[in-house]
C-alpha cells in the first residue's frame, strides 16, 4: 500500500506539474512570433512588490517536503536513527533514509526557487536550473542504487523511469547552456509528463495489477508488454503535448482580443522585418512573469 | 516464411526511400552553392492551391500502416485480445502488439506529414521530424525489447540494426537543431539505406540463407562473417550514395540549361562574393518544394 | 594505515585545491559583470617581472611529487625494479609503479604550469588545460584498472570516484573550448571540491570505519548507504560552493570601496548599455593575474 | 611471426604517418598566428598544374593496400574461396576476409584522396574526411568482431586498442563539422602517434615478449603492468607531440628570414588590431598546399 502511494503520488505530481507547464511554455513558444501581451508591470517595481508576487512552485515544494520528511522521521517506532546499538552495529533504515534525501532536496530546491523569485534582487534562472540538475543527478544515483538487487518485471520498469530520468537530466543540463531554446523546454515538459504517467502505471504493475493476479517476472510476454505499454505512453504524452499547444495556438490567435489588434498592425512588415519583432520578444522577456521565465540573470553565476 | 517477409519489405521499403532520398538531397547540396532553378511557384499561393500538391510519401505510409494494421488485427482467430480469460490471466500475441505499435506509429507520423505539408497555414518541419524521432525512439525500445532472449548469428544481425537505428536517431535529433546542415541529410539518407540493405540481408541470412543450410550460432566463423558482411554493406551503400551524388552532379552541372545560363552570368563574382549566391540559396529555400524542404517555420513549434 | 593516508591527503589535497579556487572562480564570475579592481600591473612588464611572480600551485605540485616518488622508489628493499631475476621473470611492484607513474605524472604538470607562467614569453593556457586533461585521462585509465577484481563496498567507492573523475574530464575537455565559460569553471570546482570530499569519506569507509567495525560487502544496506552518503557530500560540496561564492558576493559588493565608486558611476547605463560592461570585461581579462586567468594565448596552441 | 608483424608494421606505418603529420600542424598552428611565408603558388593554376602535384600518401596508400590484398589474395593453397564445398557448406578464411576488407579499404580511401587531390577541379576535404570516418567506422567493427573471443592480456590490449580507434573516430567525425580548428588536428596526430605505438608495443607484447617468456593471463600484476605501459605511451607520445610542435615553433620564428620581416613590420598593431591579421589568415588558408589544408570546398558535399 505504501508502495503503490510512493509511485502513484510522486507520477501525479510529475504530470500534474507537467501539464501545467505544458500550457506555460506553449504560451511563451507562440509569442515568440507572434506579438506579446502588453506588458502589465512597471518596470521600476521595487523589490517588496516582488515580494508580494508568492513563487507559488517553490512554496509547495517546500511544504510537500516537510510534510514528508516530518512522515518519515516519525514513522519508525525508536526514531529515525542512523545505527542502532549492538555490536557489530548496522545502518538502520536505508530506504529511509535514502528517501529522506530526496525529501531534503525537495526542500532545498523549493528554498532556493523561492529565494531566487522574491528575496533576491534579480531572479537568478541558473541558480534554479541548477538546484535542479543536483537534484536530478541525486535522483539518478538513489534510482540506479534502488534498483540494485531487482530483477524481471521490477527491473524493467525501473530502467525505463532511470532512463527518462537521465535524458531529463541532459535536457536540463542542456538548458544551463541554452535558457532560451523552446525545443528543450518542449523536450523537458514532455519527459516531466512521461515520468509522471510512468511512473503512475509503475505503481500499478508492480502493486496493483488491474487483472488481480501480479505480473510474472520470468515470463517473456509480461517483459514485452512493459516495453509496450511505454511505447503507448510515449504516444499518448506526445499528442496530449501536442493537444495542449494545438489548443493554446487557436485559443491565443482566434480569441485574444489585444492579440487581434495588434497582428493586424504587424502584419505588413511580419514577412520582412524581424527587427521589431525581436524587440517585442525582449519586452516580453523582461515582463514575463510565470515559471518558465528564463531571464539570465548575469549578476550571480 | 512470414518472418523472412517482415525482415525483407521494411528493409526494401527503407532501401527505397533512401535511393529517392539521395536524389533529393544530391539536388539540395548542389544547389546550395550553384544558382537554383528559377521558382516556378507563385509566392501568394492560397491554402487550397497547397492542397492540391499531395503529401505523397504521408499517404503512401497511411495506407501501407493501415493494410497492416488490419491484416494484424484480423490475423488471429478469437481477435485481437490483450488478455484471455483464464485465470490467472495472461497476455496475449506479444509480437503482434508491439507490430500494431508499430503500424499506428506509421500512420500517425504519415498523418502528420500530411497535415503539416496540406492542412496546416505553413510547413512545419520540427513537427515533422520530432514525429520521426519519437518514432524512432519507439522502434529503438520495441528492437531492444525485442532482441531479449535472442543469441549467436540472431543477437549478433540485431545488434547491427540497432546501432543504425541508435545513429540515425542520433542523426534525427541534430537535424532537430540543425535542419539546414547538409552532412546530416546525407548521414540520415546514408543510415536508411544501409538500414534498408541490412535489413534485407538480415532477412536471408536468419530464414532463407542462400547455401540452403542455417548459420550456425556456435560457430565463431559464421559470427564473424556476419562483422564482414555489414562492412560491406557500409562499402556498397556508402559507393552507392556518393554515385547518386556524382550523377546529379554531372546532371545539373551540363545538362541542365538553366543552371548553365545562370553559371556563365554569375561566374565573375562567383569567388568573391558570397553574398548573392547566399540570398539566392534564401529564394531556393522559400521555393524548394521537394520532402527535403527544410524550412524551419517559426510560428509553429 | 598506509591505504588510509594514499586516500585521505589525496582528498585533503583536492579539497584544499577545491577550496581556494572557489574563491578565485567567484571573483572571476562577480566581476564578469561588475567593475573590475583598477589593474594594478603595468601592461608592458617584462619577462623578468613575470618571472617575480611564482607559480605557487606549479611549484608545490612539483615539491610534492617529487617527495612521493623519491619516497616510493626507496620504499621496497631490493630497489624499485621492474621485473625480478627468476626464470620466468615476473613484474613486481605493480601498485608500486603505477603510484609512480601519477607522481611523475603530478611533476609534469607541475612543469608545465611553471614553464607556462614563468617561462614562456606569453601565459599558454591550452597547454595547462591539455596537460590536467592528459593526467585525468591517465588517472582514469589507472583507477579502471586499479579496480579490477574488487567488489562490494570497496568497488562502489570506487566506482563513484571513477564517475567524478569521468565527468572531471569531460569539463576539462569543454574547457579547452570554451575557456571563457564560467558554469564549466564552476563545475570543475564543484567536481575538485566533491573529489576532494568523497576521497577523505572513502579512507574513512575502507580503512578505518567510525564505527570501529568494517562494512559489510555483502549487506545491501550496507551497499545503500554509500551512495546515500555520497548523496550527502554533493549537497555539503554544492552549499559550500554556494556559500563561497555569496560570502564573495557579499564581499565585493558591500566592503570593497573601489568598487562602490565604479558601480555608482556606472549604474546609469547600467541596465540600458552593455557596451562598456563588456569593454571593461575586456580590460579585465587582461589584466586578470590569478590562476584563473584564461587567456587563450594563440601563439601556442 | 605473421602475427607479430600484423601489428608491428601497421603500428610503424601510423606512428610515422603522425610525426609526419605532427610536423604538418604544428606549422599550420603556427603560422595561424604569426605571418604566413608568401604563397608561391599562382592563384589560376590550371588543372594540368595541380595534376604534376601528386597526392604521395594517397598513392602510397593504394600501393601498399594492393600488395598486401594479392598477398592475402594468394596465399591460401586453394584459393581465396568464401565457403568449402562440403555438405553443409562452411565459410572460410574468416580472418582473411576481414584483412581483405580493411586492405580493400585502404585502397579505396587511397583513390578517394587521389581522387580529390589530383582529378577534381577543387579538392574536396570533406569527402576524404569522410572515407576515413567510414574506414574507421569499420575498423571498430572488424576489431570488436575482432577481440570476440579472447580474453586477459589480448583482451586488454586490444580494448585499448579499440577505445584509441574509437576516440579518433569521434575527433574525425567533429573535423567534418569544425574543419578548421586546431585543436582537434593536434588530438588527431596525438591519436595517430598513440595507435601506432601502441600496436608496436602490442606486438611485442603478445607474440615476442622481451622477456622471453609470455605473459600470464591469470596473473593480476601482468594485466596492471598493460594499463601502465599504455600510461607511458601516453606521456611519451605527448612529450613527442610538444617537442616536434616547439622546434618548429623555434625554427619558424628564428631561422626562418620572411618571418622575421614580417614579424617587426607587424608587431606594432599586433596586440591592437586582430584585423589583418585575420585576413592573413584567410590568404594563408587559400595558400597552403600541405595535407592538412582543409579547404571546405563547398560546391561538392
Amino acid at each position: 500500500m505504501g508502495m503503490f502511494n510512493g509511485h502513484f503520488y510522486p507520477g501525479l505530481y510529475l504530470f500534474s506539474y507537467g501539464l501545467y507547464q505544458a500550457t506555460v511554455v506553449s504560451k511563451n513558444v507562440i509569442f515568440k512570433e507572434s506579438p506579446p501581451y502588453p506588458s502589465c508591470f512597471p518596470k521600476n517595481k521595487t523589490r517588496w512588490a516582488r515580494l508580494g508576487k508568492i513563487s507559488y512552485g517553490g512554496w509547495l515544494r517546500i511544504v510537500i517536503g516537510s510534510i514528508l520528511t516530518v512522515y518519515v522521521v516519525t514513522c519508525p517506532d525508536d526514531g529515525m536513527v542512523l545505527m542502532n546499538k549492538q555490536m557489530p552495529p548496522t545502518f538502520m533504515y536505508p530506504k529511509e533514509w535514502q528517501h529522506l534525501t530526496m525529501f531534503v532536496l525537495l526542500i532545498l530546491s523549493g528554498c532556493v526557487d523561492v529565494t531566487s523569485k522574491n528575496l533576491l534582487p534579480r531572479r537568478c534562472v541558473v541558480l534554479e536550473k541548477g538546484t535542479l540538475v543536483l537534484s536530478f543527478v541525486e535522483l539518478l544515483l538513489l534510482m540506479v542504487s534502488h534498483v540494485k538487487g531487482s530483477e524481471g518485471i521490477e527491473l524493467q520498469v525501473h530502467a525505463l523511469v532511470i532512463m527518462v530520468v537521465f535524458l531529463l537530466l541532459l535536457v536540463l543540463m542542456a538548458e544551463l547552456w541554452a535558457p532560451d531554446m523552446s525545443y528543450l523546454w518542449m523536450m523537458e515538459t514532455f519527459l516531466f509528463l512521461l515520468m509522471g504517467s510512468w511512473l503512475m502505471q509503475a505503481g500499478f504493475i508492480l502493486f496493483r495489477p488491474l487483472s488481480g493476479y501480479p505480473w510474472q517476472d520470468d515470463d517473456i510476454r509480461d517483459l514485452m508488454f512493459v516495453t509496450t505499454f511505454f511505447c503507448w505512453h510515449l504516444m499518448i504524452n506526445a499528442s496530449c503535448l501536442l493537444g495542449i499547444y494545438g489548443f493554446s495556438f487557436l485559443w491565443h490567435h482566434y480569441y485574444s482580443p489585444s492579440l487581434k489588434r495588434m497582428r493586424s498592425k504587424e502584419a505588413p512588415y511580419h514577412t520582412s522585418t524581424p527587427g521589431p519583432l525581436y524587440m517585442m520578444l525582449q519586452e516580453v522577456k523582461q515582463s514575463e512573469k510565470d515559471d518558465q521565465a528564463l531571464l539570465l540573470s548575469k549578476t550571480t553565476l
